[in-house]
């Protein structure tokens, strides 16, 4: 194994940015995370952002970086190809878009589009985890992959047969920095699914979901009434939203025992404690950053000549 | 009747402000509607714009003014008290909290509080048009009052007996103008209730209320995918959100046939095509600015010594 990195991947999503160094049989030799979303990125150019995440991890001149993410919507550096499901993932890499013009070769995967009158749905950045999913031998059952807009995956022998995309995390950062539920939340640091609140939440939006709206507003008014802390309210207002997640995704797809649970970190546990809540049996944890680069390893081995012996520049 | 103001009634919300010059038997002789919510009215003070209105109104010097709304929470002029439901609203001037130092009587009316522990609510500017209502003759049944956010109140023999609130009308706003569907639902002006997108969307949440943070998400996933107007997006979004709304109200009270609709405008028709929609057989209309003038002045008449033939002052 060369200590010269033989290629680069990097999720690049509307807010965060995190980019690898990889030998040509993926061992990462290098991280980089960052805030440079899309809305940075475009006023101070993406490859200057690029290039300069590149240069600190020490990739050598031309050599390949295989991108995936928001960066390939029509508000990122360039549109890359929206796949239609069902689709096998096998040939994913050979949709990707190089962007024009770019000092190395830069390539963009492309998402996915599920066109149906009565379920229209897109993804960016989670058909490469899930790349990396099916890859490590995970092919058939649910995938919740829990973010600012969480998909419920349907895979089937390798293959996203269908896919639902909830806009969780979204909510949770207005309602909880911009709403009329500010002020009940403020000060809270994080969610604790530990606290009698998260819980009772949970339950509640399962058992009736068609409240989540009204159960949304008495997180202000227990706060007013009932002088409850800002943490119980901040896991209440998590435990409605995942709660409110789960409830949609058995609704459309049924029983969701033995379900993966694609999540790293503090998520994690959130789900982990709705997931028990909502009686599933068993779950499979999956740990989201090993998936999406696995799935950037599977599609830069098959797109790009890696030299595992040399330097690729 | 005099054509000299008795005494001033105003209904001073979040983001909008609504005064009437009325004569001591109600009659509007005048009326002013500004922007001047909490926000600006803590920067230039409240006094100051409140006087500002009512010298365009021409009320005289020391005539009184009867306020509702969220300018008697914590976050606005003074705190009015909460009233404590199950309640009738006989008693409600009776609480009215005075504001101290002013060049005039000011007194703005208390909330209504629904101490539960498991259904905590809060109202303030509701209680005064239900007040309304219930003087107007409609004292049993359900009152649906469509806003940033929408109360269905339970009215039994004149008394407010339970209530929930939802942040259907927040929800709307923000959704519309500062999250991931701002972009779907762009240059569209209004919503048309008589677009099929409405109808779809009030059907489907009504459907399958669990679904709702993923028929949001798809409103952008249609705009990107199959090219749908702006227009159609937003009645889209304007229908879920309020069947969703109807869904809860059924959930939490059942049959809902016959309950009163206290909204005006636009925002009438949009609620009276969803309410159709839902399969009430019949509905009662009430027109919200009516029902508030009405409260204020039943609670001025019963706090105030109005002098129908001279000037108060």
């Amino acid at each position: 194994m060369s200590a010269i990195p033989a290629y680069a991947a990097a999720d690049w999503g509307t807010t965060s940015f995190r980019a690898w160094a990889c030998s040509a049989d993926g061992t990462v030799l290098g991280e980089r995370r960052g805030p440079d979303g899309l809305t940075s990125a475009t006023e101070r150019g993406f490859e200057t952002v690029l290039e300069g995440h590149l240069a600190a991890l020490g990739l050598p001149d031309g050599a390949p970086a295989m991108m995936c993410g928001m960066v390939g919507s029509r508000t990122g550096w360039i549109e890359a190809a929206y796949l239609d499901t069902p689709i096998g993932l096998d040939g994913l890499a050979a949709q990707a878009t190089r962007v024009p013009g770019t000092r190395r070769p830069v390539f963009i995967l492309p998402g996915l589009a599920q066109r149906s009158a009565t379920e229209p749905d897109v993804m960016r950045g989670e058909e490469t985890q899930l790349l990396g999913v099916v890859a490590d031998g995970y092919r058939t059952g649910f995938v919740c992959m829990p973010g600012t807009h969480s998909k419920w995956v349907r895979l089937e022998d390798g293959s996203i047969d269908a896919f639902s995309s909830f806009m969780t995390g979204e909510l949770f950062q207005h309602l909880r920095t911009a709403s009329i539920l500010r002020q009940a939340v403020e000060g809270a640091e994080g969610v604790d699914p530990a606290l009698p609140a998260f819980a009772e939440a949970v339950r509640d939006v399962l058992a009736e979901p068609a409240l989540l709206t009204s159960r949304l507003f008495q997180i202000r008014a227990g706060w007013l009434l009932a002088g409850r802390s800002s943490d119980e309210q901040l896991a209440r207002l998590s435990g409605t939203l995942i709660g409110m997640e789960i409830a949609g995704a058995k609704a459309r797809y049924g029983d969701l025992t033995g379900a993966a649970l694609l999540a790293s970190g503090p998520i994690a546990q959130l789900y982990e404690t709705a997931f028990a809540l909502a009686g599933f049996g068993a779950f499979h944890p999956l740990d989201a950053d090993r998936c999406v680069r696995h799935g950037l390893h599977t599609a830069a081995a098959s797109l790009f000549d890696l030299n595992p012996t040399g330097s690729p520049s």
